[in-house]
This record gives structure tokens, sequence and C-alpha cells, in this order.
């Protein structure tokens, strides 16, 4: 049995999908999973890796296939959510805060929730203060913090981290060296994980 | 019972997995396919989508997934290969043809084995004339087919009819009106047409 690196941006929306389903795969399987927060975009605009932008129909695509998958998996977003985030370095720096002090996994999922459930884009108010109230953490402290030298340093780290593993996308599951991308390959990587 | 409209274009390298593993999955169902060629190349330039040129990363993960979810079905590619087609126009005039003439789908599986199985770029000698005596037609008579005004503006034409269906890349997949993209969505696709 491999650990999972899950490798995520909060601004991906297919991410979504995965955000809301791996706690509990990852559970009934036994894996341990590692959440990475890294800026996508960055890693994007560095590979000129645009999914999306001025792109309508694979957009128009983007969101029925999420809507499709989504309905699959139990989840009931509303779409499409406000796309892109404009907050979307800041909302992965709270991320980042978050994995070192224990409540990452929880405030991903809490403005995830609130992004694609509720229409709230991530990483600004009143997404960011209300999913941080919401798992107990203080908006005032956390954004201090989030907006550090160390944190802001950390996030760029991680995603200089993820390049060199080759990461070019969110979400990305790392099995050793084993690269899967997107959510519909979730299930390979796992069956990777317990193989391996 | 809904058929399946399959639009592939002949250069797309995930339609490798779909085009060997369709005929026997849709026989299996009892699901009527019914197989468009089309240019992905012009949609994509046309719609500024350019999946991997000057992307080496993704690139490189495009080829180690194909060949993961190859062993999946069974299937024996040497990878990578040739890519990409400097005769993807002339390679998909001749499916174009063949698809009047009733022995499309047979070239389309065997210049798709040549090309993946044994590294012969298709669209090109010795490819193109090797699948087309391997499967009982002249290559020298569908040359000059191939080539004339109605087929040329039959590719074309189905080219714009697929942009007009919203296709933006291949294999795509056409339940009535819902839209589904990529060798992986296949089974989607086929329980929708069961269910519709």
């Amino acid at each position: 049995m491999t650990p999972i690196d899950f490798w995520f941006s909060i601004g991906s929306t297919y991410s979504y999908l995965t955000v809301m389903r791996l706690p509990q795969l990852a559970d009934a399987k036994g894996i341990e999973v590692r959440w990475h927060p890294f800026n996508v975009r960055h890693v994007m605009v560095a590979q000129n890796n645009i999914p999306f932008k001025d792109k309508p129909e694979k957009t128009a695509y983007m969101w029925r296939d999420i809507a499709r998958r989504a309905e699959g998996y139990g989840l009931s977003p509303k779409l499409p959510a406000p796309y892109p985030l404009a907050g979307l370095v800041l909302a992965n720096e709270v991320a980042e805060l978050g994995m070192r002090e224990g409540w990452g996994i929880d405030y991903t999922r809490a403005t995830y929730r609130r992004w694609f459930e509720q229409g709230e884009p991530a990483g600004e108010a009143p997404n960011l203060p209300e999913s941080l109230r919401e798992i107990g953490q203080d908006p005032e402290r956390v954004m201090e913090r989030a907006g550090s030298e160390e944190i802001v340093q950390a996030l760029a780290s991680a995603t200089a981290d993820a390049m060199t593993l080759g990461v070019f996308g969110s979400p990305s599951f790392l099995v050793g060296h084993e690269l899967f991308w997107g959510d519909d390959r979730l299930e390979d990587a796992i069956a990777w994980a317990m193989s391996h």
C-alpha cells in the first residue's frame, strides 16, 4: 500500500468532484492521502496549457460533464459556478496554512461547497471568511498568517515542486512516481496505491 | 435505445483505444454506432484548442496514460507512436470514402493498428496502402477516389457538421443531443444510449 499525494488547486473545476469524494473513498480503502495545495494557474501559464479560456465549446462541455458526474456521485452543485476565480492565489495560500495547522482539508471542502453549491467564488468574501468561521477558524487571524512571507513562499515552493514532479493540472494524484491526472483517474490511482 | 454517433479523427491518440474496443462493446450491448470521420485538427486550430503541441509535460503524461489504459484493455501498442501525423487529412478522406463504400471501419482499425502497434504513421506509405490491401481494397483506386472533389468536400462538410454539433475533440460520442468526449467516457455514452 502506497500513500497518495493529492495535488490540487482551489480554482480548478473538476477538483470539486475529488475534494468532495476523496476523504470517504480513501477511508473506505484505508489509504493515506497527503493533500498538497499549489497554484495551478502559474503552472498552466508557464506551460502554455490553457484549458478553457476563450474556448466556449470546451467550457460548455466541461460544465455539462461535471454536472453528469456530480449527479452520479450524489452531489448537487449549481452550475456553472463562478469561473475563473479572481482569488485563486489567496484561496490556496489559506489552504497551505490550513494544511500546516490541521484544518486545511475541512477548509478546502467548505470553500468548494460554497463555491459550487451556493455560487460564492472561493478566495474572497463572503465565501472565504464564512468557510473559515464554519470550521472554527478566526478569519482575521488566518488572513494575516496566510499573507505572511512564510506562507506566500510555501505556496510558491509547493508549485515549483509540483512542476518538478510532472504535475501539470489539478486534480493530480502521485502514487510513488506514477502520475494520474483528473478526477476520472481517482479510482485508477487508488487501485495503483493498493497494488504497489 | 438511442444510436451512438461516433465522431473521430485518425490522428487522435486516445481514439486508438476507442477504435480498437468499440465494435466489440457495441455488439455486446446491441447498440447501433455510426462512425463519422472528421478533421479534428481543423476544429482545434479554429477553436485555439491545442492539447499537446509544445506541451512536453502533458504529452509525456498522455503516452503513459494511454499505455496504462491500453494494458487494461488487453491492447499492446508500441508507445510513443509517431505523432503528430503529417497525413491526417488524407487518412480521414480515405476513411470518409470507406464509410460510403462499406469498408471504413475495417480500414480505420487496420491503419490504427499499424500506426500504434507497428510504428507506421497513418495517412502515408507504407501504412496507408498496406492497410487498404489488408482489407481487400486496391490502393490505387482508393487514392484516386479519396482525392476527388466529392470526398474532399465530404470531409470538410463533416468537419463543419461536427463543429455545429459541439464536437471539439476526438473521440466524441453523441447520443441524441448528449455529448461525451474522450475514450474514458465511452462507457458513459453507452449507458446513456441504453437508457434513452
